[in-house]
């Protein structure tokens, strides 16, 4: 193989991906979102070049999907209630992919996603597309191919993007920094111990799911009244200086369904597509976007930044020593850290 | 002046500052505090070795305060509740600091803890020390000044610390990260728009606090009911983790009162005492120290390399037109990062 250019051409094997993810083709075309995807999440330094060479090219044909974030702790029933809404927007005539952030997950097989029987039905759709998280690394690097994935799908024409993830740490953060809308799923018994969501998920929420209502229509109830409530009260949502007019907020709201069964998938989407008009409407969806895009510029670099600041050869020598100081309060933590960067100027 | 040394030790002027904060002369001690957090405030490279050298010969005399943190939107009655703490605890024997975080406040006087006629009683007292906010800067730079005039005052032996803050953006999170505990204070009317609390600044808090519940009995114990469901609801505070016994773990608590009335206030320290106890006797109260300390060492070294990122001549070429391809859509946000880095590095 030649090696890769680094002015951004595409090498002969990149052009003919591109035109397949591009292209008509199902067969070569799912062959070859798959190989972008693979060539993506590669750590090879050459196959790193030319992926980025080949999602510069894919870039300008993304970005064309609604993006959807799902959350929720295990048990909740994500999976099912994917599925069902998978199927749902197939038959409307939607194409439908679905990722994965789960830094949990290891090579041998992550804990969402990466179990074969999963969504069966789904699966098994022309116009569906599930790829399990990226396996290992950090939930930087997790999501970072997660994103990169996404304009992959995006470019060869699916126009529903779900984002899963587990529910249960710093993953909905960048689940919600990716995706339009984020959807908090919840079992009825939303007051119980047992629920365990992680403070700051909640307020991520542009919609919460009260999956499994049909088990406890009164504790469903409840719930949405008590979850509708809390939200209210736990500040505001979205920047109002953004909207022009008051009605053109968007106000979290609560909703039951039952993926199982499959009542309320519809108004489940129905929601989401009023959400989507008024943040299209407003200005925020790109305007969220934009914002999302530079934040992970920045993310990206904080984190290129730590790693070359802890690859330093006196920054390593003095870092560990410094900590245990600043841990056992005899070096201020601002005298630290201006000890550590003056080493690495 | 001599040069000031980069080795740690002290100059006779900082000895002297040094030993007049840890001495026992009441005029001198008050006007050595005031000298130290000016020195530690000046922009100037040489004050700053002077300042970083006095503050590490200080800091073994610090830590051994109570850090109460205190928020709530302008309205809400910070400094009528702040002065009848105050004074309470002086009562009892306390010396109380009080320092603000609030990155408006300009160099004409900050918003808060700017009007000198705000706590006139607790102003006056020898246990009392009030310092406004830093003026000007980056929030980063205000909460790191804040943080290292609290170990001058608690090196002085001021043994609670009360730092206030606005309520209405970023810096609860930096005030929930130097204290021990963090309170919020709310106006009855919980539910209303009005009360426009930032999204992320409820769930920081401890203890909430009802103050002016005089004012409409029924609506504050509406809100209390209100607000203790939703604590409960958004989700887990405090890692179980970290708790030997599930007894251990604090669940934040809502108080009513009227620091007008001066109701409420004794109850107030009392459930604070209450929490003390509990995170000293789990470990959590040090544990908490340990993480902040280091996060902000780490805080404080992304800041340092994000400046010199910005500062390095290439990147400072590249940044703008590569921020405005990224916003286009024209390059992915990954593909910049690691451009830029490659600048860097």
């Amino acid at each position: 193989m030649t090696s890769p250019s680094n002015d951004g051409t595409l090498e002969a094997g990149e052009q003919r991906l591109c035109e397949q993810v591009l292209g008509r083709d199902p067969v070569l075309r799912r062959r070859a979102i798959a190989k972008t995807i693979t060539l993506l999440e590669s750590t090879r330094p050459d196959h790193r070049l030319r992926a980025d060479a080949l999602l510069n090219a894919l870039l300008p044909h993304g970005g064309q999907s609604f993006r959807l974030g799902i959350s929720g702790v295990p048990g909740v029933g994500k999976s099912t209630f994917i599925e069902a809404l998978g199927l749902h927007l197939i038959a409307q005539g939607h194409r439908v992919a679905v990722l994965a952030v789960d830094p949990s997950s290891s090579v041998s097989g992550g804990s969402i996603l990466g179990d074969k029987t999963r969504m069966e039905q789904l699966s098994i759709q022309e116009a569906a597309y599930i790829r399990p998280s990226p396996s290992g690394g950090t939930l930087g690097g997790v999501a970072e191919r997660t994103r990169e994935a996404m304009i992959v799908c995006e470019a060869a024409g699916y126009d529903v993007v779900i984002v899963e993830t587990v529910g249960v740490g710093q993953s909905e953060t960048a689940v919600h920094g990716m995706t339009d809308m984020f959807c908090l799923l919840q079992l009825p018994n939303a007051g119980d111990d047992l629920q365990a969501i992680k403070k700051g998920v909640m307020e991520l929420a542009d919609l919460v799911v009260i999956n499994k209502a049909d088990i406890d229509v009164n504790a469903a109830t409840r719930a949405r009244a008590q979850i509708t409530s809390a939200l209210r009260l736990f500040g505001q949502h979205g920047n109002p200086e953004h909207a022009h007019h008051l009605e053109d907020l968007w106000h979290p709201e609560v909703l039951q369904l039952s993926a199982l069964k499959n009542t309320g998938v519809s108004e489940f989407w129905q929601t989401v597509s009023r959400y989507r008009e008024l943040q299209q409407r407003s200005g925020r969806l790109a305007a969220r976007r934009h914002a999302q895009d530079e934040a992970w510029m920045w993310e990206r670099i904080d984190a290129g930044l730590k790693a070359l600041f802890r690859s330093h050869a006196q920054v390593r020598e003095a870092l560990a020593p410094l900590t245990t100081e600043v841990r056992a309060g005899r070096v201020a933590a601002s005298v630290a850290a201006r000890r550590l960067l003056d080493l690495f100027h």
